[in-house]
């Protein structure tokens, strides 16, 4: 095993499997649970490197896939590397982007050397490969990296999760062999849909080839909440105590809470920014969504109990003004309140497993914040998956 | 005449009618000349307070039309007024709205106590009057308020001009009549379109009224540049000494230069904020555009020699990267490039003409900068009204 740096569990927590750890990097100590705003194409829609940081975030996710059809690797690669060409001097994790590759990218075809599909941006042709993820990433230059690996859709039948997930297992060999930068840490990801032998396969298989970080790939795609947090649970379970572990792509309050109390140390969703431009902000209580009519008079500002920028200077009733009127500054202050939200989480996540605390920080959390209803959100993301597509 | 704080002379330049002066308002001293960003929702869009000051705006333009139809103006009374609803301790002038309910409301009928009009957003009728527009800018509590006027089309024929000229004469006394808060400065505005006569008729009847500001309407709507800047050269020259020149929408960094030569201490205009969300980006040889493919791998910023955050930054490639990407931090970037060009270009020019050079420091400027050509500047022009409506 190549070690770039490494990661560090600081405590247990007593009464759940959460767990308050560090993960060293090239750019900067990272406090775990951490979770990671989304970057996909080399920005955090609508913010600054400066106000990231001053959020409290301290790593951000992009995504090969994207910055490799637009702008291109060799731009990047030319501009000093891609934290250079975003201004960003923390931490950041690149995904190889084999999730976009099967759920964005169009006619694409899996074969023993990798995978060939075309661009969603214009048609384009291009071949994906172990190898040349790697390669890719490394261009980049982020301090995590991923293997490319094979999501089946949330409802395949076992069969083709199988399938999906033995490539995924070669393409982990494959990826490890070809890692040429030892400063970067490359984590393999487990795939196995919602079947719990497959799970288990996976992530002994996986274990067994001593990755400096494992994630838990092909959950919240698509598949109910509980069935999610169960099978992370299980999989969680069988992962190294003392590598770090990341739960791909799950990012609302309630989740990551959830996920914490499971043994996840590294969270990343789109789903805090995305849903701020649509309104959708986070208070202790739940989502309220500021454009409706009830804030067009308030003089509070959306959650009176928040010190973010958003809220320390402009009424409820600016933001709903800014909303009404499709004001560009709408979404970059609805931005700005949301990640707030997610990195004072984090924070108090972190503190009350520190002090041992957790399980009681977990209950009240849970018992005040309404989710999202269900239904509600699984059409959400259908829409917003079929919108990309 | 009420006195609001009111306007000093500081310094007459020689070769031309360039002036430099300070305009005393209730939230701060404002250096003349000065171009105020447009801020017509309550917003300069993409940006927050804090960015405008540091950019080196001290005052900003908002529009009465826009935040009567929406927020409402009791909603901002109800906040405080517009300085706290927008988080903006400068300096603001609000105009009437005049312009926008002749050039963007539907339906419109003026008669002699005002004028009804269809609001552009949900088509539902309002009437505004003079004792009406300055009632709802008092209100809202800007440092300057405007006349409500009425502004012909720029190839209205001369009685239609004339017509129009008279009501705002008319419309102008009434304004003064209904002032109330006498810490607001009220401005008239000369109308009177391209015909010179009309232009002296209206310069000396609202100049006996003794209003503390004088603005000239009806110009940069659609004329030739040439004509725009010789009815602004005879205009002006009719204005009193002691009184500050405001010249209305107007704002691409060469007819600033001009319009300083011709007397003008006050500029506005949503040019420099809406070209650059288009991607036009100012530097002292002209505008250039980042959308320009020959921008991919430039690692140098869009302007070498520009100090702004974004140039300060981030490379040439990036930005045009996220404009690419259709990102929407890449607005809020060329919105903090072009204002900060227009910042320090009026620093200039007061320093030069404070240093009594500025003719020389318009010569030079105007043989480097390369204006867009007068074809595509109009097109682009009634694209944009078009668009509007």
């Amino acid at each position: 095993m190549k070690s770039p740096g490494g990661f560090s569990l600081i405590k247990n927590s007593s009464g759940s499997e959460a767990r308050a750890g560090e993960l060293k990097t090239q750019h900067g100590v990272v406090p775990t649970p951490v979770f990671l705003p989304v970057a996909s194409q080399g920005t955090v829609k609508t913010l600054i490197p400066g106000e990231i940081s001053e959020i409290g975030m301290v790593m951000v996710l992009a995504n090969m896939y994207h910055l490799y059809l637009r702008p291109g690797i060799p731009v990047i690669e030319k501009m000093g590397g891609l934290h250079r060409f975003m201004g960003w001097d923390g931490a950041i994790l690149t995904d190889s982007g084999g999730y976009q590759v099967f759920s964005l990218a169009r006619l694409r075809q899996v074969n023993d050397k990798g995978v060939v599909f075309r661009s969603h941006i214009d048609g384009s042709e291009h071949l994906i490969t172990p190898e040349l993820a790697v390669q890719y990433q490394e261009s980049l230059g982020a301090d995590v990296i991923m293997v490319l690996d094979e999501c089946a859709p949330h409802d395949a039948a076992f069969e083709k999760v199988k399938e999906a997930m033995h490539r995924t297992h070669n393409w982990a060999e494959r990826c490890l062999k070809a890692q040429k930068r030892s400063e970067q840490a490359l984590f393999a990801i487990v795939q196995g849909g919602i079947f719990p032998e497959l799970r288990r396969q996976s992530a002994e298989y996986l274990a067994s080839l001593d990755f400096p970080g494992y994630a838990v790939g092909g959950l919240s795609i698509g598949e109910p909440k509980k069935t999610m947090l169960s099978v992370l649970e299980e999989t969680a379970a069988l992962l190294p105590q003392n590598k770090p572990r990341y739960l791909m792509g799950v990012g609302s309050p309630e989740d990551i809470v959830e996920g914490v109390s499971r043994g996840v140390d590294i969270f990343d969703s789109a789903l805090p920014t995305r849903v701020a431009r649509n309104g959708a902000l986070f208070t202790r209580l739940g989502r309220v969504n500021i454009k409706n009519a009830d804030y067009s008079r308030t003089e509070q500002p959306v959650d009176p109990d928040c010190d973010c920028y958003t809220c320390r200077t402009f009424s409820a009733a600016y933001l709903h003004h800014l909303f009404n009127a499709r004001e560009l500054l709408a979404y970059r202050l609805a931005t700005v309140h949301n990640l707030t939200f997610i990195s004072r989480l984090m924070r108090e996540i972190r503190e009350n497993i520190l002090e041992g605390v957790f399980d009681s920080f977990k209950e009240e959390f849970l018992s005040n914040y309404r989710p999202t209803d269900e239904k509600v959100r699984l059409d959400q993301k259908q829409k917003w998956l079929k919108k990309r597509g």
